[in-house]
This record gives C-alpha cells, sequence and structure tokens, in this order.
C-alpha cells in the first residue's frame, strides 16, 4: 500500500505515460539477451526521455530505497539488465539524440542510440566510430560505455573506453554529473570517466557519452582460410599476431560454420574444422604486405583453402557470416554464451580445454572468436526441456570460466560480468581487488540502490 | 622522541641503507622539476628496490600514521612529488627491472625505469612503446603512469592511459594489489587500473605497470613551417587537424625558437613570429598526400617558410629542438611551467588570451604547444630575485588556469595537477567531482597519508 502511493509519486513527477506499470510492458522488460530465466518483472519501467527525468527517477528511488536497474536496448548478454524483484527500471531506449562535431572530431550522445546509429552519424561528416559489437545493429551506445564493449576491429582499434573522453552520469542519490569533456588530454583529477565506463550500472546511470571519432577507416582487404583441424587455425593466429596487427581476425568452429551456412548459403566449407576471417585496411602498400604475412600464415599452418580478395563487399559478406554466428548457432538449442579471453600464446590451451569440458559434460560447445585479441565465444548448447543437460551445460559453463582464470586470463573480455557470471569474479581479481571494487561502490552507492546483484 | 624510536623500527625493517635519514641527501628529494618553493626536506627517503621493500614501509606509516609521498625520477612538473613536512617519500627510482613478452607484445616494467629505457627495451624486440613526454630521456615511467604522461605522438597514437593494461599497487594499508593484466580486452569487474592511471600518487603507489606495445613506428616524414605571427600558425593547426591526424604537430612561438637556437644553433628562422614542426608516418602513399594537406595549409596561411623532409635524421633534429624549448627558456628566469589544453577550435582563443595576460601582467609568457591535441606550455619566466615581477608572474599562472577553463579546457593535459595547480581543480571540474574524488579517495585512503596536498 505505501509502496503504491509512492509509486504515484514517481508517475507524478514525470511525464504522462513515461512510468510504466502495465504488467504486459513491464514483462518485456524482464530479461535481456542473456535470457536469465532468474530475472523478475520489474516493479515499474521509466522511460526516460532527458537526463532531468533520469534525475527525477533516480530521486525518487533514493528517497524510498527503492532499486534501480539502467537498462539500454536490453542486448546485453550477461544478464546485468534483466529485471530484479521490486526494483524499477530506468530505460534510456528513448534518449537518441546526437550532436557531432567535426572539427573537434566528437559525439556527444544520448545513451539510446544505437551503436549502428552512431557509425552512421560520424560516417555523414566523414568520420568513424570504430568499436564494432557483432550486435552494433541492435545494441545501445549506453550499454556499451557501461560494458566496456569490444568488437571485431578492437584487436587493432581498441575497445569502447578508448573512445570515450567524458559523459553525464546520474549518480545513486540523483545528482547528475559531467565526467571529463571533449579534450584528448586531461589529467586533472582523477580517471573518473574511465572508472565509469565498464561499471555496468552499478555506480550510476550514464545519460550522455562524448566520444571521439577517426578519420574514417580505409578500405580492408580480407583473407578467409579454412582448417581441417581447430589446432591448425589457432597455430595459424599466433603466427600472424606474432608479425602484425590485423584490423581484424575472426574463428569459427566448424558448428558455427555448418550452422552459418544453413542459414546464408554462402559457400562455406561446411567439412572445415575451423575457420578465419582476416583484414587490414593499412594504407598503400601496406595493406599488400600484411595480407601477404596473412596468407603465409594460413598456409604455413596447412589452410585447405584460402581466398583473399581486395573487394569491400566480398569481404564484409565473411564479416557479415561470422556476426550471424550466434543467433545462428542459437537455432541449435538454448546457449549459455561465454566471452572469456586469454593471453593469446594460451588460445590453443583454451580451445583445447573447452573440447575437453564438452567432452566431460556431454555437452555441444561451440566456438567463435575475436582470436586476434584472445577473446573467445564458446557457446554452451542445450536443451532446456533436457533438465540433465541443462544442469550438465550450467557446470560447463563455470568450468570454462574455471580454464580462462587458470590460464591467465578473464572472465569477460567485452560483455560484462552482469548477474550470470558474477560468481566468478572473485576467483578472477581476487579478494583484495573486490575489496577495493566494494570500497568504491559504497562510497557511490552507499545503499547499493544502482544494479544489485549485478557484479557485486 | 617516538619519532625517532619509531624511525628506527623502519630502518629496521628494511635492508641496511635503503632509509635515508642524511639531511643532504633527503634534500635532494625535496623539490621536483617544478621547483616548488613550498616543498620540505622530508623525514627520510626510503628508496625502494622492490614491491616488498614499499609494502615494509607503507605499513610502517599506516602503523605510525606517517604520511608518503610516491616519487619516480623526480621529474614532476606539477609539485606532486615534492617532500612534505614531516613525511616519508617512498623512491622507486632503483626498482628498475623490464620483462618483454614479445608474443603477447607487452612489458611488465618497474616504475623507476625511464621512459626512453622503456622504448629501448621494446625496440629490441622490434616493438614500440609511443608516449613520448619531452622529458622521455628522464622521467621514468612510473611516473608516467601517476600523472598519466603525454607528449608528441599522443596526437595520433594516445597518452600513458592508452598503453596500461594491468599494474601492481600498493595500497595506503600496506597491500599490494594486481589490477587488470596482459589482457587487450577485460572488462571484468570495475576499471581500477585506469583509475589508478593518473592519480598522482593519492590512491597508491605504482610498484608494476604491464604496458601494451605496438609494431615499430613507421619511419616520419617532416615539415617544417615558419609564420610571422602566431595567429597565422594556429589556424594553419585547424586547417590541418580538420582534415588528417598527423603523428606530430608541434607549435613554438618566437622565444622559444629564439631561445632554442641560441642552444642549439641549427638555423631557426630567428625572426618568425612562430614555427609549426609536423609529422606524418603513415605508410605508403599516404605519408605523401599527408604531407601534402599539411604543407597546403601552411602555405593557405601564409608561412613564410616551408621545409619537408623525409629523411628521418633531419627530421627528428626539429623534434629535438622542439623538446629542447623548456630548458632552453628556463635560462632566461625562473619558470611557472603552465599545461593547459582547450578545444582545439579555441586554441587561437588561448593564444590571444595568454598575450593578453602577459601585458597585463608585464610578465613574459613564452608559448609552446603540442598543438595538435590542444595542449599548450605557456611558460611565465620571472626573475626571482624581482619580488613584484615574481608575484605577478603568480597571478598570471593562475589567469591562464581561468581562461583555459573559460574556454573549456582543462588546467593540465599530461603533467598533472600536483600541488601547483591544486586550487584551480575545482573550478575545471566542479564540487560534484570534487566530491565523488573525494569519496575514492576517502575509501581508498581514510587516513589521507598518500600524497597530501597533491589533488586533494
Amino acid at each position: 500500500m505505501t509502496r503504491t502511493l509512492a509509486l504515484d509519486d514517481l508517475i507524478a513527477a514525470l511525464p504522462e505515460g513515461m512510468v510504466v506499470t502495465d504488467p504486459d510492458i513491464c514483462g518485456g522488460y524482464r530479461q535481456d539477451r542473456a535470457l536469465d530465466p532468474d530475472a523478475a518483472i520489474p516493479l515499474a519501467v521509466v522511460r526516460a526521455e532527458s537526463t532531468d527525468h533520469v534525475v527525477a527517477a533516480v530521486r525518487w528511488c533514493a528517497a524510498n530505497r527503492v532499486a534501480i536497474v539502467p537498462r539500454g536496448a536490453g542486448t546485453g548478454l550477461s544478464g546485468g539488465s534483466g529485471g530484479v524483484n521490486g526494483a524499477i527500471t530506468i530505460s534510456t531506449e528513448r534518449m537518441r539524440t546526437i550532436e557531432i562535431d567535426p572539427v573537434m572530431r566528437v559525439a556527444v550522445v544520448q545513451p539510446g542510440l544505437l551503436n549502428a546509429e552512431v557509425k552512421a552519424a560520424a560516417a555523414q561528416h566523414g568520420l568513424w566510430y570504430p568499436p564494432d559489437p557483432s550486435s552494433f545493429e541492435i545494441c545501445s551506445i549506453g550499454g556499451n560505455a557501461a560494458t566496456n564493449a569490444g568488437g571485431l576491429c578492437c584487436v587493432k582499434y581498441g575497445v569502447t573506453t578508448d573512445y570515450v573522453l567524458g559523459m553525464q552520469v546520474v549518480l545513486a542519490d540523483g545528482r547528475a554529473v559531467r565526467l571529463g569533456g571533449p579534450r584528448l588530454k586531461d589529467s586533472a583529477g582523477l580517471s573518473l570517466t574511465k572508472l565509469f565506463v565498464g561499471s555496468e550500472g552499478t555506480l550510476g546511470i550514464i545519460t550522455e557519452v562524448t566520444l571521439r571519432l577517426l578519420p574514417p577507416q580505409p578500405a580492408a582487404s580480407t583473407v578467409v582460410g579454412s582448417f581441417a583441424s581447430v589446432h591448425d587455425a589457432t597455430e595459424a593466429v599466433l603466427a600472424i599476431t606474432d608479425r602484425i596487427r590485423p584490423a581484424m581476425l575472426e574463428f569459427m568452429d566448424s558448428v558455427a560454420i555448418n550452422a552459418v551456412e544453413d542459414h546464408l548459403k554462402m559457400g562455406l566449407d561446411r567439412s572445415a574444422g575451423a575457420m578465419l576471417v582476416a583484414q587490414s585496411d593499412s594504407p598503400g602498400a601496406a595493406a599488400a604486405e600484411e595480407i601477404a604475412v596473412i596468407t603465409a600464415a594460413f598456409e604455413a599452418n596447412n589452410a585447405t583453402e584460402v581466398f583473399a580478395t581486395d573487394d569491400v563487399a566480398e569481404g564484409e559478406a565473411f564479416t557479415v557470416a561470422r556476426r550471424m554466428a550466434i543467433p545462428a548457432v542459437e537455432k541449435l538449442g538454448s546457449l549459455l554464451l561465454e566471452d572469456v579471453g586469454v593471453p593469446l600464446p594460451t588460445l590453443p590451451d583454451l580451445v583445447d580445454g573447452i573440447a575437453a569440458i564438452a567432452a566431460g559434460r556431454e555437452v555441444m560447445i561451440s566456438v567463435i572468436a575475436h582470436a586476434g585479441d584472445g577473446n573467445t565465444h564458446p557457446l554452451i548448447v542445450f536443451d532446456p526441456d533436457d533438465t540433465d543437460q541443462a544442469a550438465r551445460a550450467q557446470l560447463a559453463f563455470g568450468e570454462v570460466m574455471d580454464l580462462a582464470i587458470g590460464l591467465g586470463g578473464t572472465i569477460t573480455g567485452e560483455h560484462g560480468v552482469g548477474r550470470l557470471k558474477k560468481p566468478w569474479l572473485p576467483d578472477q581479481v581476487g579478494a583484495d581487488v573486490m575489496d577495493i571494487s566494494r570500497r568504491i561502490k559504497d562510497a557511490l552507492d552507499p545503499d547499493h540502490l544502482m544494479n544489485p546483484g549485478t557484479m557485486f
């Protein structure tokens, strides 16, 4: 009763219709793309259209000690934007403005704009926003900043944090604060901007980001290699990264190749054990040299087929195929989606270890990877109606993270910890780092209202 | 008496001779390169040789509530490593190991190694560590990380934080903690590594950094332009950065040109009002295109002389001239060294405003700049024996920072806040950011033992 009365205050504090309590609509905000079965229907959803709306909603939550789940496009893959029982979900999906300053080469963007829309707006000014999660057409820039998202070109061009110069963030007490700004160099004070990137909504809600833009990417040349074994492919990855820094170096195993070919029917080699897609975008003669290095590395590691093209559209078709891998494999069953990264020399060990886990738990694990930076996405496929198999898949999910940690790697290269990987975070970073992190959390969100259950 | 007895415990806890209390030697640790007249002789100096030594020293300080000044090579330009009355200075100058992993392309470096030594060690493996403060031959990598140091190539290659993948840090309570690691992508937990970069020793002492290395920089082509007026030169900067991203774009005014020419006698145009030194290191035909853009921008903005060369040694001579500017101008009197940065389109306004401040306060202000990223070093020259002029120089020092803040800029692009710029930090970042920063400081260093007076 008290709760209902208080919700009336929230509804009254915001424009009509902005606070949604309809259970059907709220149900649409229960899960994100991680499909966490433990996610709950939010108490209410605030579809904010401005920083002021977020401020008003957070102030109400702070006054009433109601927890807050920040949410962008809802494409998170770690369950970090799924609903929490009794919590308000604050969605930034309707905050979609962008302003580009072509002289300063920055974009000031509200969090609900999609990554692809940022890229498109930059391109209209002859500029480029590099980070490119595979989900770039459906994921929002706010979520990208909150998870420090990566993508395919990151092996050469870095991840989201490398492009965030500043932001506006609404803190747990409802204050809207500006951090950083449109300056390439700024050593004034603690690096708060970088602290908030990747904080997964646990310290505040990002309501605006200032992004650094680059001159347009040069046209890329592409080399595709098929390999009889996964081992040959991972050895080829090491042979390439030892010599050059490709603009892209992607890996798909046999399951992923076949799942994608089922959809695209583009003539991928269904008999291959693994496939690599590499690109060079270096200008002039440098591209040809890099393509030669890649081709030689493929051939030296027993590639069964090597195809090289300078045609951008032809190369993009293979990038599309790689991006299609997760949705394509998803058709084979329910997925537990990993995001483990390891130091590159141990990539073959990781891939071998995953195969052993799959055999031991009798589940299918398809591996796709941003191989050039050691970031892999083992996809654990299971039948949700087979309780025993589902339980074995869960065990494998943890074992893959344990394996990565044992190899000196990370449980998440680009998706974030969210709720699904939280139990493994202390194993990776250790008790002292957890203690420092908790101290910062306590300092900025003493009542732990911001995105409870994520990371902490 | 208690203090003396306690110091005995510190001396006993460390190898013989590591704790220095000799006033003459301690006097050498009073100031850093900022020559802060308010710096004090440390109570003692610990010249640590390992993380364990730092841990032992910090534990003693924590137990005895003695403040700590972390210090690298002592080349800081904001007074952040100068001595504090009653505090222990912990110097990392003797922690100088480096291990390079050429496959992972990372260097694991102790903080006392000089920037130039990191570059040289990387080069032995055919690799490159880009950040290049002008003082790279005398500044330490630990200080670089603590201040988020920049340099000349940062306009294209980014600053120190962009290369720090992980670190070991000793917290205020004496715990040694590892943050991050040798992984290009890692979204696991809060971005603590990036928080500690640029924290200027206020949160802990960096005892090891893991640095990302790049393939070697391609040979650079250089274009030098002389201009009758500063205004023409700054307009040329905008014309270049609007089109391309040079590998270097440096500015020197007439005072700096003449001071450098006094030393190097390399034939710089003493009559010029300003000089720009630009480089392109893009491979193949791209370099020629960029050099053409730069040359055209120089000519379109009334350059009185344009000199282009593909000869690396010839180009390096001009880079050396630019790096020589601060020590050369320093011969003209005492210096107050600014580090203000502004959004690029306002660079001409900044330069004009600085001239007005110099006229108003009747002091000489020479301007040199990493013009391509808007980061300038106005050098306020004064006679220390002229009390009135010294006071006017101090007023001008603050006015230049006020000017930069008014233009949406920063009081420090790459040197850090230290003790000298602390009063201006709240004006730039605002009360809320100071509050967040203080909360983090309180959370990690509740007794405020770490580098008191710096930043906070």
